[in-house]
């Protein structure tokens, strides 16, 4: 995941706007699915061919054409050149390594998102692509698999008069965004327990290895945060743009999707803060622990080092030690060794080690 | 509380505007109260019917409605309707995990706010959203539970000519403000004297778990700046929105709570620094607290296990060791024992360790 | 003094405008002072009734009504009411607990601010709050004590024509604020000679409890900063509020109280980084004085334990051992337990532990 | 590398414009290259001589001078006073230690890069300063060494009907920049590279000086940093003179450069919160592992120290010892000794310790 | 140097504008040069009267009056009353701890600047103020000492035909500050230089006292970044006022300075940041040789206590011992000790401690 985010590097040196897929090929074939409707009619095709997607746009309708699968660069570009698109959005379509951006241009308005799923495999982030053109009339729409993500939206269309038929191109790129939105806040749960499963293990104070934890947990959330920042800015741009290609209806619903991404960040940048407190929490618990482990040595060395030593003083063989041949010599010994002991006992005491 | 944040995810995949209540459900029936006032009169209605509610507001009164109880979707649904409110606020006001936020429509203003109460089971925060919307002559109020939180108004307003009975329903919604904030430093006293406890516990390091407290203590912090200061941006936005809908005299009294935020918001950083700085004082203490005991275990160590290794010598059983023959072998021993002890006891004083 | 902060809370419910002071009562009777010049005439009256007070302002002098002690509310409301100051602005005035602020009224400004003092009991600061309330001719100012703070200014005017008496009462706001800013320049100094002496005992390393002397300068620093930060942007609000209340000559010297504020921001941003990096300084000795124990725990044990091992085999009584018998077998061992010793000393003194 | 950053110095004192080269002379001869063009013809001339560079650029072709080697203060002297650049400009170019930056004159703008390679030999950056200059149908470029990296472009003119033939010379421009930005991914693959080698070695807990190692890798980011920040601005310069001397065609391009210095400066962010929380997981581990060899020590000792005491004891030469004539009394210490140990090793399996 | 930032204090209580020197007198009789040049003409007087210098400026020469050395207040009141300079200016010219700023008047700029020098006896910064004022056709310089700061300029000007005879005053001050900055680098190389000594003392770990170094050349880098930091804004401020005092021509060559001082600023930080990753290379090699040390004590303890143990065991008096009467006890005794030795000892080479 980590070097997905330079992997710009393998075209360097090649003009701009050279096309060339940069990303793994996840399907076998493209799959295109055309899309004509308005209030009145819904026309679905699925897996149609590129000839029935060279459709002029109309005035009454909105032609939604969505293409899953990047690698046939060919098809990709020609469809782009008969929309009029500029080279650079082809060549930010195929390179799916972008940042989330809107880019404005003359008749059209280009978006590049990136969905988030979650690996269970590699314990990781599940970046892919979403890159959307819409103008009067039409929305393309270009994501690297075929996920269901939007099938919900085919449901919808399908299902009648709802306001998704009545609108516009500019209410279906809400809705493709909301859509999106939607998902990242499934993973926020995911994030948020997660966290909770080490904050309750550094708590109780049993997980040696939570400075590792917190660092993998916190790498997750940078993934996370590189997306939603730029998303707020892609949100953000197409709500200044009201007017020419974003009606006002769909504006205030806009409004709602920026809420949710403020949302978001904030409960990343509290989690961050929450992750950090944590790490101190986990040192201090590491620092704590090893007093207790110094105590318990401190005390045991304390108490039977100068004992042995007295004993250690009537082990040697010297011919003229007088005690030794006294009577009470060997118990006056062992009462000496048992005062220092409770002295030393009672200083533990006073210093709170025991 | 905490995956409080994160719960719009149970809506996700539906169209937006979809109602759905996504809080707990705090009161068997949705009490609703109907009050009509201006300077003149004042006619309370509690426990009104949804019918007794569907008024028109006038030029000259300004219309209260209270509901207490988010659960009845279909009420809530039909009162916003009449008012002629935006599907997504009755939407955001049925969340009841909203960001505050103020946001402005053509005829009203719609605010959500979050009441912060003390929850003394689980030591943790109480958050209930507050809704208002409010227009030329009326206002609509929406809270989960039936806190007595505006009670202290039908008071004020029963009590006869105030500035409130006085003033438009810009005014009323700036006291329902004012209430809320005045609430918020009720919770910051009682943060302010948790933080002190932890403290003294801390100058007098007395608290092995310290850093636990700091960290649960922080916790409560975020959640409180979650609501601060989102707050502080709906007020402004309030203040900016001088002349239309808030009058230049209530805007004076907004800039009162204004001041009110900011002074919150300057206190709970200057706790947040305050908890940065124990931590410190608490991480130094442990160590502190090492070198102690390392201390303690180093001078005895010092001190017995070279007069140990001494006796050890003279308890060697070899057939041909002169000092033992000697007379006054044992009392020299014990001499040289002494002077080493003494000689390790000023090394120990000169280095600062007794 | 940290409590303070959160003291509005004793009226919390109450309606916005009214009357309780907040503070202590530091004075027996509120005293009254009017002074009214220009630069031909000066009539100061000191202990002047409140009937006295309750003068119309004219064209050509300056009206100065000083009040110290603020627990006669009636007396200060009726004191505003006739110069016709909001309810707000007296609420403020007596709500000593404020947040420094300017905030602007049609014919007049009203300014909060918070004067310093060093209690050399409590070791802390000593806050008073100062309320100056200006317009065309008059000026009133309150404090909560009779402190001399403001005697200058008296000698100032009754020495005759200085630049305070040909100008008007903006040029008096700025004398009384540049005062008070003076003052926080003599606490400066007080704070750095603090920081010196714990500087100086951490560079020597004897202070063992550092961290919490730096906690404590910390927070009195906060306390600091809560009241500058604010200060500048009065200041650079009537600095913006140039021509109307604020004459451009007055102008000039406000700059120069800004940068005033400005420099004593520098001045605690640099005392709070130093104090930081103070505390690496300690958090680094403690390490290194351990390091220090343990290397002397660690040469002793390492020396002598080994040899205790070898003298102890000696002192075994097995019936059989033949070294027991030979001649040489004592200075033999003696002998090895030296070698070891020496080889033991070179190991240290190659890790530079001796 | 790192005192290159403040070499100025060398020429402190003189007057400003004064023409001092200040890096190190990495070629023998300065190499001139001179190629004019437009979308029908290509003439480029290697290896040029000044007089051939001195002609007057023409409405409808691209005059390119570049030049590799910047030692001949007096042949660059001649060549930008036959442009009519200012004097500071020239001295820019010769200082090979700026800031990138970008400044507009009248007729022409200014861009000082910086070229990153990686020094294979002192393992760290090798910057080289790339200065170009652009007007109306000219470009002069300047560069230390003859590196190939502008060859690129003489390949792409010679190809043809390329777009970079078809414009003017802000096109020369930006294909100049885009090359040295896609520079940068290269060392940014290579930096995370390097980054991921210490992360292993830091989890697998087998690097005793990754603290080290984190050090050296952030420094270089530093250098990159100071490289990629202010080349944004230069980047947002140009964008923003659009119309003048960019066109808008142009700009395009070059919002996509800018695109991917933000998306490097994103990636370097991440990589330095990477570091940082890299070092936290280290100095956590550090402490982890003492805290096993502590434990270790402890048991060690806790186990035999009371054991040795005990036979110490019984190795007490008194004569009237009643226990020593025992017959069972050696068994008996045996046992005791067992049980002790028991005892002791089940506290420290209750302790978490075994 | 630490008290110089606070010194105002001395006069607080006095009235804005009294003129009162604040700095230690470093010459015993104030200096004056003057100096009257255009592009034809140059004299230069230096040890000019006071009356020489009371000149009126013309419009087609420049007036240069230097004053070194600011203990005779009088002197300097007359010579600004001369030149109309507002008291508030001649106050802060002669109170030497003045925060680098620039100030506009109506006919003149003040700008206050710090010079910065080396003082080897100290160790530390040697800050001298530099007050220059400038208006058609004049410019006032003041400085504390008699450096040769500005000799360099008067050698520029008698040379003759340079681009300073040429232009006015507002290049004159240009001059003036460009020297100062260019003296800023020269502190920087050294700055630079010390670092790196400390570095390489920490990264080859033998300072002990590293934390110490790093703490003296902290708050070195805090004093330059005091200087700098308001210097930035002062030459910005010249910027923006182009047109009047300060003509375009000159605006170029401040751009120069100006970026000079971002630079300076850059380099700063980086410093910043370098000294703070050094600190943790430093704590984490405290900790690292702490680990070392005790893994020393540890394999000695943990080899020979148990050792000791069990010859102590043998070396009890019981009278029933029967393994001591064994013919081969003593060598089994030992051959169990050896292999004990080297469990042990297999078991720290797994643990990787050997």
């Amino acid at each position: 995941m980590h070097n997905a985010r330079y992997k710009r590097i393998h075209k360097a040196g090649l003009p701009p706007g050279s096309l060339i897929f940069t990303g793994e090929r996840k399907l076998e074939h493209p799959q295109l699915t055309l899309t004509i409707y308005n209030a009145a009619q819904y026309q679905p095709i699925t897996n149609a061919t590129l000839e029935q997607c060279l459709v002029q746009p109309t005035e009454t309708t909105t032609t939604w054409i969505h293409v899953s699968g990047l690698h046939n660069v060919d098809l990709i570009a020609r469809l782009t050149q008969h929309f009029n698109i500029h080279p650079l959005v082809t060549e930010d379509i195929l390179n799916t390594h972008q940042r989330p951006k809107a880019e404005e241009y003359d008749n059209y308005l280009f978006l590049s998102l990136q969905a988030l799923g979650w690996d269970t495999q590699t314990k990781n982030f599940n970046t892919e692509q979403i890159s959307i053109i819409f103008g009067k009339g039409f929305l393309l729409s270009f994501q690297e698999q075929a996920t269901p993500l939007f099938a919900k939206i085919q449901e919808q269309l399908a299902r009648g008069q709802t306001r998704l038929r009545e609108n516009n191109s500019d209410y279906l790129a809400y809705t493709l965004i909301d859509i999106i939105v939607d998902q990242y806040f499934l993973i926020l749960e995911d994030l948020g327990g997660t966290i909770e499963v080490v904050e309750d293990k550094i708590i109780a104070n049993i997980d040696q290895n939570a400075a590792r934890d917190l660092y993998r947990i916190k790498q997750q959330m940078y993934q996370f945060r590189k997306v939603i920042w730029p998303l707020r800015e892609v949100v953000n741009h197409l709500l200044r743009s009201d007017g020419k290609l974003v009606t006002h209806t769909t504006g205030i619903y806009l409004r709602d999707v920026y809420d949710h991404t403020i949302q978001i960040m904030d409960t990343i940048e509290l989690f961050h803060d929450r992750l950090d407190n944590m790490l101190d929490v986990h040192l201090s618990s590491l620092t704590n622990r090893m007093n207790e482990i110094m105590k318990v040595l401190t005390i045991i060395a304390t108490l039977f080092i100068p004992l042995t030593f007295i004993s250690s003083i009537y082990g040697m063989n010297f011919h003229y030690m007088p005690e030794l041949a006294w009577h009470w010599g060997y118990p006056a010994v062992l009462l000496v060794m048992l005062i220092m002991a409770i002295i030393m006992l009672m200083y533990f005491r006073r210093k709170k080690w025991l």
